[in-house]
Formats: C-alpha cells, structure tokens, sequence
C-alpha cells in the first residue's frame, strides 16, 4: 500500500516542501508525525535527504541540472514529476499537482525566508487556490492561511493574530478581537490589521465581502 | 560634531535597524562602513549592542518593558525616541522619524525574516514613503526597493531582478529583461513578474503607469 494511498482514505493534508529556508526540526517533526504523503519542490531533495526524511514525490523544473537519478536512488521509490511551465512559480505547480490529486488540503513548509521575491510570491500567491484546496504555510514563527468564507476559531486572551489583505479587501468585520474591524476596507501597504490579538479566551471571527485576506498567527 | 551632522553634510543615506532577523556580517558590515546615522527599533538594540554597533537613535514604543536607562549607560551618548502610536508599526514611525530630520535615504536591515505578518507590512509599507525618501530594504539575499518615476539600471546580463506589484500595477513597461512587459497589469498573488533577469550586459529600464511597485534583485 502506498503512502498515498493511505493518505487519501485518511484525508490527512498532504506535505509540500518548498526551497526557502528550513523550518525547524520541531516544526517539521510535528507536520511528518501523521506520514503524509510528502512532496518536494526541486532542489529542496538535497536538505530533505540530508534529515532523513523520505518524500513520495519530486516535482521542479529541474532547470538547474538536479541530479535526479542520484535522487531517484537514494529514495526508491519516489515519483518525479517533470514540471517546466516557466509561467508558474514550483509552488504553484506543487499546489495545482495536489489538487489533480484529488487532496483536501496541503500544509506548506520552507516556503518563506531567504530571497524575498519568492517569499512574497509564495505568501500571496495562495490565494489563487483557496477555493480548491485548504492551504497553509507554516514555519517557525508564523502559521499563514487564507480566509474562505467566514473564519471562526477558539483562541486564548491575547493571542497574536494579524489579517493581510492581498491588495485591496473590503468589508471585513471581526468579533472577538483587541481591535475589532466593523466594515472596513484593508489596503496592503497601506493599511492592515497586523499584530491584533484576541480580547479574551473565546472564539474570534471574520469576513470579508470581497478580495484576498490572508489570516497570520505569528509569534515573536 | 555629532554623527548626525556628518551624515546630513554628505547626504548619505540613514541606517535603520529593525527587529526581524539578523542579516549576515557581510551584509551589515559594508553598511557600516561609511559611519551612517544609525537608528534601531526597540528590542533589536540588544543584539545590536551585542555586535558592538553604536547607535544614534533608540525609537520605538517600549511596550516590552525596554531597559533604557541601560541601554542609554552602554550606548551614551544615545538620543531616545518614545513612539507610542499603536497605529503604525516602529519601522514606519522610524522612517517618518528620518524624513522629519531630512535625510534622503535609508537603508533598512533586519525588517525581513522571523514574523511573516511584519516581514510582509515591511516590505509592502515602504511605498508609502516613496516620495518622501528613498527606501532599500536589505537582507543576505534581497535588495528591495519601491519604484519611483522611471527605473534604470546597468545589470550584467543574467542578473535576477523581480517586480512585485503591492497590489495593483497597470501600465508596466520594461526595457532589457528576458522577459519584458509592454503595457501590462501586475497583480499580487495573481501575476507577478518573479525571476526575470536582464536579458544582456546593459541598462534595465522599468516604468508603471500607476500603482506600487516593487524591485527586488535577490538570489539563491
């Protein structure tokens, strides 16, 4: 039985790996204690290899020569998935693969910190998909998703929670927050709601009427 | 003749030091290399001190029990700026602090990494001021800076080079790119123009009819 298979019947979230920086072992140990079925983007197989850790699939564009049969080798057996569209960044062919795949819901590790273009575009760009699989990116300081529908969540008093618009989202209200939002248009650059918290132990909500927000529960 | 005054003499630009992650020794030592005036936003005034860096300024809203009294006995002489506004972040209030002294630049560390909720209200917020003065945000593998009228730059053929649209941009023109735009809309988290590079040893040229844009030259 394959690690796929298993994961599909359990309906776990899959695991993609990206190239930024390494997450921490804590982190990660958490996110591998289920087995999901793991993807990983490209060259980020050599660190992937390098904790021991064994994917199920290797997808990229390979353009910076990856060795794959070495990869092949070492983690028999493995998929590899020969993605070149340069009109797609490896994150979003990693997503769209997940979702012909037919999986619910993807957690996202190494897919912020070192070159800024690609963290930037990585953050932002799951909002295109949010509708057809339920993603997060998690690394050691933040826990990043985008808001679908209405968000309701049992939060402890003081909790840091941040909401970013990707460009322009408007009429968003909140409950259960320091500073609560009643209607308001967020702009990112311009004006966001980061670094609010829950008021007390209880549930925080939001919505939206239109546009990107992404919801961040970061920590320092 | 405080270094304030030597830096308004030469026009150089300001140093601003956030409290993300710590850029590499490299990266902060060509910096201080040419004595600039040196702000840091609050906590990060430990590690700061920790590298042996004198700084002229202190700001930041102290919300975290600071001991300033001791970081003002170890950095004297050192100017204390009390910024409580719970409205902007410190970076803002440490880069409208800089245009009220009038200085023309400032170079930004430390505002990327860790936090991904303020990493991305760094990034994005600096177009606020582009304006009013010119803003580079710098890490080990990121130099980040807002488009202001027309971009041109000589770049060795294959340097990556990004735009990022904070939120909407119309009217992007590019000159010297592998992959040039001509009169084309960038939207964050939809279309970005992510890893284009110079297409040959020559001049770069990058101008938008509206919106914020932007330019990142990063690598691995």
């Amino acid at each position: 039985m394959s690690s796929h298979h298993i994961v599909r019947e359990k309906q776990e979230p899959a695991l993609l790996i990206a190239n930024g920086e390494s997450c921490g072992s804590e982190c990660l140990g958490q996110l591998l204690e289920w087995s999901p079925f793991v993807v990983v983007l490209d060259n980020a197989i050599w660190r992937v290899m390098d904790l021991g850790i064994k994917a199920d699939v290797l997808l990229g564009d390979f353009d910076r020569h990856l060795d794959v049969a070495a990869v092949q080798s070492a983690q028999y057996p493995i998929e590899v998935v020969h993605a070149p569209d340069q009109n797609k960044t490896d994150l979003e062919k990693g997503i769209e693969f997940l979702i012909e795949r037919g999986f619910p819901g993807v957690n996202i590790v190494w897919a912020t910190g070192r070159r800024m273009d690609h963290t930037l575009n990585n953050l932002t760009g799951i909002v295109r998909y949010k509708d057809q699989i339920k993603i997060t990116i998690i690394d050691d300081y933040s826990v990043v998703y985008p808001l679908v529908g209405r968000f309701e969540k049992w939060l402890a008093a003081g909790t840091p929670i941040s909401l970013m618009p990707v460009g322009v989202v408007e009429g968003v209200e909140t409950e259960g927050l320091a500073y609560n939002l009643y209607n308001e248009t967020l702009t990112l650059g311009y004006r966001t709601s980061s670094s609010n918290e829950a008021a007390t132990d209880g549930f925080v909500r939001v919505q939206a009427q239109s546009g990107d927000l992404l919801i961040m529960e970061c920590h320092d």
